[in-house]
């Protein structure tokens, strides 16, 4: 069994990680499967346990901890929220690839557990376009947004972590650039070279 | 001006590498500038210098060697034969992705001089098809074809050395593969941190 590719996507804040992650996983040639996040908190209406997130108690979340099997984790208003191991090393291994969206100290920790991954780093065409678009939202201060940007900058002092540098310059085209990504991923010879070894061991026999 | 990037295409004798590269400079929307070699041979009828071939006297091809300036050469019956690094370096300077079929053996050389290519192997769908079509060909003894499986065999182990591997299942999927490497290539960090660097430079000012 040919093992699935893990592509995690990440970025600046307001650059639109949310909106390419929508727009892809509507694209009808997409077999991903979408990272389960789980949380402490209780679910909301509707929502569904496995699907949503892994609702679990606090006691479960602390021993997901202790066992290694976060990815990462955070603690936001008293809740835990971070990415179970166990989920996606189980979908990689049935041949699926698993599709990460993740902020960038996320990915950060993420890739130093699983460096095999396509890190993608999503970027605002150019700063100043983040700028207008943080303007555009018009909820925001000034000097709320002067910080953001001044955050935005040292998020892309961070790409020199990620693999992949991909402009959101139309959603289109990032979604695009994704799939090119995860198709040309498939080639890279560290993924394909363990079945190259297995043909030759048969062949040798 | 951003770099252009240097396609390395090798692989096993008789996979087809000469094919694949001809049907992807037939390809509309392909910019590549073809790696042209040196050599000491006199020019063939039509043959034209600096487009098929740089010809050259023995003496200057010995200085090019001797001001590291051959990527990677060979003898052969009396003559060199080589490729010329400032011909490749002066090209991807200017903006243009230089593309360079080549024998297993002299990639590895190019690549020790010039790592941050893309390097691609060309793969048969397996080692036994590989062996078909040399019998095919109808013009070899049987040991003759065994000596060259087990070199394809050892070829294939170098494989290791490479960036991606292309499987020559169909000369037209093939171009299709090369056409996306090269494409997600230009969205590879290491190649653009530079240009975000320099924007990042130009908004602290």
């Amino acid at each position: 069994m040919k093992r699935g590719v893990l592509i995690v996507l990440s970025g600046p804040s307001g650059v639109g990680k949310g909106t390419v992650r929508k727009a892809l996983f509507e694209e009808p040639d997409i077999d991903f499967t979408y990272s389960i996040s789980m949380t402490t908190r209780s679910p909301r209406s509707g929502e569904i346990d496995g699907e949503d997130y892994f609702f679990v108690s606090r006691e479960i979340f602390e021993q997901n901890i202790q066992d290694d099997n976060m990815l990462e984790y955070a603690e936001y208003v008293g809740n835990y929220y971070g990415t179970p191991k166990s989920f996606i090393d189980q979908t990689l291994a049935s041949g699926h690839d698993v599709f990460l969206e993740i902020d960038v100290q996320g990915a950060l920790q993420v890739k130093e557990k699983m460096p095999e991954g396509a890190y993608i780093f999503l970027t605002p065409p150019d700063l100043e376009a983040l700028k207008a678009r943080l303007v555009g939202r018009g909820t925001d201060a000034p000097d709320v947004i002067e910080r953001r940007v001044g955050a935005a900058t040292s998020e892309i002092r961070m790409m020199a972590n990620y693999d992949y540098a991909v402009v959101n310059d139309e959603v289109a085209l990032a979604v695009r650039r994704i799939k090119d990504i995860v198709k040309v991923e498939r080639l890279r010879v560290n993924r394909v070279l363990p079945e190259y070894i297995e043909m030759i061991e048969e062949l040798e026999k």
